[in-house]
């Protein structure tokens, strides 16, 4: 429907994710990492904005940052749904492509009759996971190009690259430990010969990795091709840029169609790589990850401070003048919860036409009385086209 | 599931829309029309009411008062949806049947070569245009009845009436200038002879207006037929009527089955006309239009005085004693936009059963955190049934 009613204009939009962005009460002081933080210029944005509580997924739901940022690029998270081995092969940068068939990998230690003792082989370094996906790369399957990226400590991603492959396979890692890998099986006759070419790899690797204990087998799971996902710049009638030092970010926007913009290890680095590209583009995905990374160590005053440090470049961004920005984050990763959370996440969008709301402060307790109530992260892409005046009248 | 539910007595149901009810802070006061209007009596009956806010399409879709409507009427507008050609009818008072296709007309300019100069010939005297209509009034098509009705300046509606019609037709106009206007195709194959039907008649249109220029040429778009709506009395058992000073309003009430009781021009004609009829019916839909034409006018202060002449007949419908009165609107207004708004609108339901609610302004702000929440459109009508007590329990 959206499609149908896209006009354009010169209006610029900016969406700022703060990774992890919600959380939870500290127990000593009954007050949440945004209760906390002196965040002077968020408060005042909120107090002039629209504000509500976004639902990634559904009640009760986690999120993972795929479908957390899926949604708030204007798709139904449980609609398009992306793999993990395909997230995997995005968090590093790799340039999956169309019809790639992509797992996650363990290395993992067997005993000598092919019993798995450890599924994570003792949590290798990183450096060794390396020079054993060198190893791997050797491997030669028939009709197909074969990559086998080290991700950190045992994890690595393996991508089949040809024509006719499938991602409908089951997993070889049967999540527990006394009982060997299980082969590979085709969910669809489609997927048989790629389950076979599979097999083919795991009966190498096996060879290949046989004095390599701890890290003598491989297990692989969550097979999945890269999904077609309708082109977030023609649904939305949007020149959009993603700026993201991360590269699962980077990943998820060009997965959409965004462009991925080159920019430094900081966040003050991606604002200023806003600054320059600020011209080239309508619409400009900004991501900020060290809510999360604080959430995830359950660090309640290291979050707090990530929410500081956020805010102290806000204004950098308000003076470039959008005509719409929306704040918001793609999951909570509450201190308390030591990982992602499943409460809905603050959200505030200005615009000169968002109206009035009594919101006065962003925190997950104030913006539960806002004007957009609580709402599925996919509504957030038409609200912000509204406020910039892009989509026309439905019905006469 | 409501048309199974519902049960009858003797309860007298209001509703009361006040055409693109809901607006912006003006940016100088940050207070919304309503904000600034002074309207006691609104604000004393929120006070005694459950409040919320409507939405009539989806977040962020701004609807046109087809849709608007026929969401309070309590039919999903993304369900049920009317073409433009249906609306314009309707917004004449014409009798359209079931089996017409009616579309949307415009006078246009072309060249000698026939390329459109002017999509609207100019915007011709509405006088002109009833003219000219009369003159395409004496074309002969084959086996169908014809009617071509002045709207207002260059548009006109084209009605087709006969057996086997369809309105799967494309648009003849190519929205652009320097082009001819388009043949018109079938879309689906039985709509092959209207399509003949219509291009014999824009053929016959074009050596009839061969010397009127600037309006020499006709353009057609929005084809349509009645759409087929389950009858509004008969699924809320409902004897229901209509109050509606213009006839776009009156004509939607018709298309879902309400009879239309004749009114004057004003407000308190349509009160006074609610007065009269009031033994004779369950349910009445009052119509409020000058909240919505100041507020496409861009006329603040216009808005807010034409809520405050609302607020002042308020009393003499309060004095009728309905059971349920519900106040809401089909759309939001805002004078800051001058059109139709997305904004939700601000509802309010009263009856003896209506429940606690903090809200006691009917503004957009306050009415944010009634008990009824940001709801559907469409879920009005099994809410008002229920605080009729006309509605019996889903499940033993």
């Amino acid at each position: 429907m959206i499609r149908g009613l896209v006009v354009t204009n010169t209006t610029k939009l900016v969406l700022l994710s703060l990774d992890g962005l919600g959380g939870l009460p500290h127990p000593d002081t009954g007050r949440s990492e945004l209760e906390t933080a002196r965040i002077p210029h968020l408060h005042a944005l909120a107090g002039r904005s629209a504000c509500g509580l976004i639902r990634h997924v559904a009640p009760g739901i986690t999120p993972g940052s795929g479908p957390g940022h899926l949604g708030l690029f204007g798709y139904d998270p449980l609609r398009y749904q992306v793999g993990r081995g395909v997230l995997e092969a995005l968090g590093i940068d790799f340039d999956l492509r169309a019809g790639d068939v992509a797992a996650r990998g363990n290395f993992c230690t067997v005993d000598r009759a092919g019993r798995i003792t450890d599924r994570r082989a003792g949590r290798i370094p990183t450096e060794l996971c390396a020079s054993l996906c060198q190893r791997l790369r050797q491997i030669r399957l028939p009709g197909v190009k074969l990559f086998v990226e080290p991700v950190k400590e045992h994890r690595f991603v393996l991508v089949l690259r040809g024509t006719g492959l499938s991602g409908e396979l089951s997993e070889s890692d049967p999540q527990a430990l006394g009982v060997p890998p299980r082969p590979v099986k085709a969910l669809a006759p489609a997927a048989r010969r790629t389950a076979a070419l599979t097999n083919g790899f795991v009966a190498a690797a096996k060879k290949a990795l046989a004095r390599q204990a701890p890290a003598n087998m491989v297990l692989l799971r969550g097979f999945d091709r890269l999904p077609r996902l309708p082109a977030f710049p023609r649904t939305f009638g949007l020149k959009a840029a993603a700026i993201a030092a991360y590269p699962m970010y980077r990943g998820l926007a060009r997965l959409v169609g965004m462009e991925v913009l080159k920019t430094g290890a900081t966040f003050a680095d991606e604002v200023g790589t806003l600054r320059q590209h600020w011209e080239g583009y309508d619409f400009f995905f900004v991501h900020y990850k060290d809510t999360d990374k604080a959430g995830e160590d359950g660090d309640f005053p290291g979050k707090v401070a990530a929410l500081e440090r956020f805010d102290t470049l806000l204004p950098e961004i308000l003076s470039l003048k959008p005509d719409v920005l929306a704040v918001t984050g793609d999951h909570a990763s509450p201190a308390l919860l030591k990982g992602h959370g499943w409460q809905p996440v603050p959200v505030l969008l200005w615009s000169t036409f968002c109206g009035a709301d009594p919101v006065t402060l962003f925190t997950e307790r104030a913006c539960a009385a806002g004007t957009l109530g609580t709402f599925p992260a996919q509504d957030l892409m038409p609200l912000a086209l509204a406020n910039a005046l892009r989509l026309t009248k439905f019905g006469a």
